[in-house]
This record gives structure tokens, C-alpha cells and sequence, in this order.
């Protein structure tokens, strides 16, 4: 059996969960799995299910390593690249370092601030995944069947079916407009891109050298460092310099060779306050109350309040928050506009200076 | 001329204003008068008009005084109550010793925690009481020309009428029911009690001796103290044994010799957030936006910050406010229910205990 290594991709700033996430402490590091345990350590009990710790790379932002740390079990790589180059590089930088230390290594690629409860289901995808990696030179992706016409989310179109669940993947696209989302749905063809992959360190890094020479070439010579400052130094020498850009542009485009597992588990990116409330218990009248909440005469609502009360009285279907020393109130409804909040506010920061 | 003294009364604890309201920062000690100024500190530019800081006496909580002598020009005596006892015991203590200092003394009585922004139209009023105080032994009350039904005010019924704006009072009610508040409004008859009074220190010892003799035997051995801690020490032997009551129900609904004069200067007790939002400078879209706040396609909303943002996206007639550590969102239309608010969070913390 190849040798398996596992990605955790934890380097991202999501602002979605503006004022609960902050740049140090974005999403991926909030209670937002069940049990009140953050998306990355339940990312991190997922990975460990299918390898060993030493052989769990955790990748992050450099100021992030410490938090990121604190959720990791021991033994696990955490290490913080020097800039962040998105998704492509990092999924390079991984292969080549798993390349290093195994001829016939297989890298399982994670994104950290997804939700995924059914975690038997998703040991079992990933093991069929990792014996289609192992057997072929096959980029192994997740496609999640679509439940709406999604606009934020790239799209796999099925080719020939291999086997059950399992289908050449024709085309790959990034964001569709809501028509060909709508369209795609309806033909039962595309499946969304979960962002998880899985495949020989050596077929990716060959399919980067297809598509992106510029990348694989630096990112070869980084050999296997088995520390965290071995490897940050490697990165140090080399990232800088590179083009930043995804996985998903640079090479799931471009490769003839890509496949997708239909999954059978259970997958959310929480891209919204409304998609974290989906997830939560309510009360009679379909209240979300989270920590230090007051929700009096309330129905719908999403109540957070995090080192502090957050009250709401007479509210319909609102989302009401107090966390980290400020304040949100957005309808439900417009939960996936809180982005342009948390902007608002950092421009408005930067603005009035530093605080005296 | 008799020698006019003022008796400021900030002993309140106010919660309407909750979070930005705290027991350590009453309604009056907040920034809502003109200007960014706290209405107590307006209500002492208003009696510094009438007589000299040395008569002025502000009575408050102990733990207040602090915080009260900070908005008190110099000169003035800020004096904390061992207990708090309503405003029968403060207005008789304050009488008798105003008349320990002078056998003549008037006294204006203003409660600190109300908006009044046509300072000279008050002060022409104020002028006015005293001269009819100084010349009969009458008590005057400011009496409001209601503009709506309200039930939680007290009520002036007129009597005969006196002079131009000055009539007696025929009666005195607290608190009427909607319809016959609603009926009031209609007859032309009623006032607001506003609860400023000008009377002679005699006059009023003297009303308070008819109707409550046990409460003004001992306050009439207070003596003028001219020092906070020497009235601090009297007040200590006094007051803990006096009965708690208002100044309504122990005087004014008993006594014969109750006048009002209609104000000419406008009057609002700010008894909620959509009362204070009122008086306010508004955008374009009617929102009033104070301090740290944010606000995005809103109408209609009141949104403050202070000590960290408070952002609102996408909302109409709501109140949104970030506060000492809390967040508190509700319909403008039912602002006037946030006490109910602050005495569930407060009722929570004590269940919880200290914070760690």
C-alpha cells in the first residue's frame, strides 16, 4: 500500500462570520462543528483516520500558527508559509514534500473550514479514493451533488463512468452565473467541487509541470524537511517568488486525468451565518441561541453572544451578534453579505488610525 | 429677593438605556443632550442660571458621586444618599437645609436625566415660579402640554386659572390607563407633571408636615451643612429610617396649594431609545447613526457604538447598539420594553455568578 500523507489547508481568512471571525481567528478555528469544537480539529480527526500524524501536514498563515497549533494533536506538522500563494502552490509544496519521503506517496488534500458530520462515510470515500490514486495516475476530486443553483462554487461535469459513484470529470468551471447553475442541476450531470482531492504526490506534481511548469520546477527542489522550521525555511526560500493562484485554475482545468467520487458523506462550507444556523439546534420558535444569548419573543433568529450578552427582543428571522468588541445585526437573508460588513469596518479602522 | 437654591436630584438608575446604560452609568451621566453632553451636566448649566454654584445641591447615589462630581462645575455640592429613598425624603432633606441657610429660601427641585434644549424659554419659566413662589406660599409645578396619550406620566388637572399660563391645580394623578389618558389629552384640561417645582423651603416643609409629619419631623433637623461629608453624616442619621416614597404621592396629590405653570421650553423625559433617536440628527434614509456605527442600507434605525463598532446591514425601524461589552438589537417600537432586557441579563449574571 502507498505510503499516505494528508494536507490540511488552514491558511484562509474568511470574514463570513464577521464579528465571531477575525483575521486571527478566522473561521476555521471557531466552534462551528458539532460539540462546539472548531472545523479545524474535526478537519484534523478526519485526516487522522487515514494516516499517521507525522505524516499530516498542516498548512497556515505564519501569524496563525499558534492558534492553529493549539487545535492540532501532537506529532502533527503545523507550519506557516512566509506569503500566502493560494491553493496551488501550497498542494505543490505538500506533494514535493511527501514526494521527498515516499517514492509512492498518495496526498490526501483537506480544506480545514468545511462541515462534515458523517465522518464513517467520509473515511470510507476517502479510502476508495486513496485505492484509485494508488492504482492509476488519477487526480481524485470530491464532487458533493448539488441541493441549489449555487453561484459560489466551482462545478465538475461528469464524463464516462468508471464505476459506481465514480465518473471521468469532462469539465471543470469555476462560478457559474445562477441560469447555468440552474441548468447544471437540472441535468443531473455537475456536482459541486467540495475542494478535496486526492492523489499521488508524483501524478500531481507531473500535472503541474503540464500546466504550470513555472510552479512545479521551484516547488520540486523542496525536498522533505521532517520539522516545522525545516520546512518553513524551504518555503521561505521559494514561495515568495511564486505565482498565487488555485489548484482549481492552475491544474484541475487543464489535466485529461481528473476523476470524481460522487460523496457519500454529508458536506457544508458554511459560507453564511444562515448556512451555520442550518446546523444548530433550535428552540420551539426556530431560535438559534449561542453562548451568552438573550432571545426574548424572538422566531428565526440566530443569537451569538461571545464574551459578552447579545440581547435580541421581538426579532423575525435576524441574525444578532456580539462577539470580539463589536456588534452585527443582518437579516438572515443577507447573512452572505457580511463580507462587505467586516470590510467596511477594517477600511473605517484603518481610516481612524490606530486607537488611542 | 429670596435666596434661590436648586436641588439637582441624579440619584436615578435608569435602564431604558441598556447597554449603553449601566448602574454605574445612569441615563443621566450618558452623552444624549446636545452637543455630546450628559443631561446632567445641562441640567447644571440650567440652574447655574438661577442662582450661584454654592447653592447648588446635586443628591446621588454613593457610589455615584464620583461620577456625578465629574459633569458638576466647581462650587457645587455633590452629595451622596446613604440609601436611596426616593424623592420625598431628597426634596424635604434639600429644603431643610436650604432653609437652615436662609429663613426665606426658594427652591428649584430638576430631576437630571431629562432633555430640555430651549435653555432661555427655561429660565424665563424658572424666573417666573420663583417669583410666585417668593411672593405666596404655593408650590409650582412645570406643567407639559401632552402630545400624546401617554401612561407612564403623572398628570396636572387644571384648577382656576391665575394668570396667563399659571393656573392652580385641581388635581394630581399618576400613571392614567390608555383611554383615559387618550380622554385627558382631549379636554384640554391636563399637563405632564414634568417634575421640576419651585417652592419655598417653609412651604414645602410645611406641605410635607401636613401630609407626612413622620417624614418631615426628622429632615427638619438636618440643619445646612455646607460641606458634602457634613451632609453625607446628616443624611446617614436620617435617612435609613425614612420611609421610600415620591414627592407625588407623599405632597403633591395631597396638598391644596399646587399651581402649574405651562412651560414655553420643550420637555422629553427620553424614555426609550426611539425617544432619544427623536431628538437626533438624521441621514437621508432616517437613520441615526452614533459613535462607532455602521450603517448599511438601513432605514428608519437607530445604531450606536461605543467602545467598538456596531454594524447594521440591511435593516428598517430597528435599534442596534453596541455598548460596555453588549450588544442589544429590537424594533424601534418596542424600545420602551428594554428594561425588560437589562433585568434578564442582569438576573442571568447573578444565576451565573462572578465572571472568571
Amino acid at each position: 500500500m502507498p505510503d499516505r500523507f494528508v494536507l490540511v489547508l488552514a491558511g484562509g481568512r474568511g470574514e463570513r462570520f464577521w464579528p465571531w471571525s477575525q483575521p486571527e481567528r478566522p473561521k476555521q478555528l471557531l466552534p462551528l462543528a458539532p460539540g462546539g469544537r472548531s472545523l479545524l480539529a474535526a478537519t484534523l480527526e478526519r485526516a487522522l483516520r487515514l494516516t499517521g500524524p507525522d505524516r499530516v501536514l498542516v498548512l497556515t498563515a505564519r501569524d496563525l500558527v499558534p492558534a492553529v497549533r493549539a487545535e492540532c494533536p501532537p506529532g502533527v506538522l503545523v507550519v506557516g508559509e512566509p506569503v500566502g500563494r493560494n491553493t496551488a502552490p501550497a498542494i505543490g509544496a505538500a506533494a514535493a514534500w511527501a514526494l521527498a519521503q515516499a517514492a509512492d506517496a498518495t496526498l490526501a488534500v483537506m480544506p480545514s473550514d468545511h462541515l462534515i458530520t458523517r465522518t464513517d462515510a467520509f473515511t470510507a470515500d476517502a479510502e476508495r479514493a486513496f485505492a484509485l490514486a494508488g492504482a492509476e495516475p488519477v487526480l481524485v476530486t470530491f464532487g458533493i451533488r448539488p441541493t441549489h443553483a449555487e453561484t459560489n462554487f466551482g462545478y465538475l461535469r461528469h464524463g464516462a463512468r468508471l464505476e459506481e459513484r465514480v465518473h471521468r470529470v469532462a469539465r471543470f468551471t469555476e462560478k457559474p452565473d445562477r441560469a447555468t447553475a440552474a441548468r447544471w442541476i437540472a441535468d443531473g450531470d455537475h456536482l459541486w467541487n467540495s475542494g478535496i482531492f486526492v492523489w499521488g504526490a508524483a501524478t500531481f506534481l507531473d500535472a503541474l509541470t503540464a500546466s504550470r511548469p513555472q510552479l512545479a520546477t521551484p516547488l520540486r527542489g523542496l525536498g522533505g524537511p521532517r520539522t516545522a522550521p525545516a520546512l518553513e525555511a524551504a518555503l521561505e526560500r521559494v514561495f515568495p517568488a511564486l505565482e498565487s493562484i488555485s489548484v482549481d485554475y492552475a491544474v484541475l482545468e487543464h489535466a485529461p486525468n481528473v476523476i470524481t467520487i460522487e460523496a457519500s458523506f454529508d458536506w457544508d462550507d458554511l459560507g453564511s451565518w444562515s448556512a451555520w444556523a442550518r446546523t444548530q439546534p433550535r428552540d420551539d420558535q426556530g431560535n438559534v441561541a449561542f453562548g451568552d444569548a438573550l432571545v426574548m419573543d424572538c422566531e428565526r433568529c440566530v443569537v451569538v453572544g461571545e464574551g459578552g450578552p447579545a440581547a435580541a427582543l421581538g426579532l423575525r428571522d435576524m441574525v444578532v451578534v456580539h462577539a470580539n468588541g463589536a456588534t452585527l445585526a443582518v437579516p438572515l437573508d443577507r447573512s452572505e453579505q457580511v463580507r462587505q460588513v467586516s470590510e467596511a469596518v477594517r477600511r473605517r479602522a484603518v481610516a481612524a488610525g490606530p486607537r488611542s
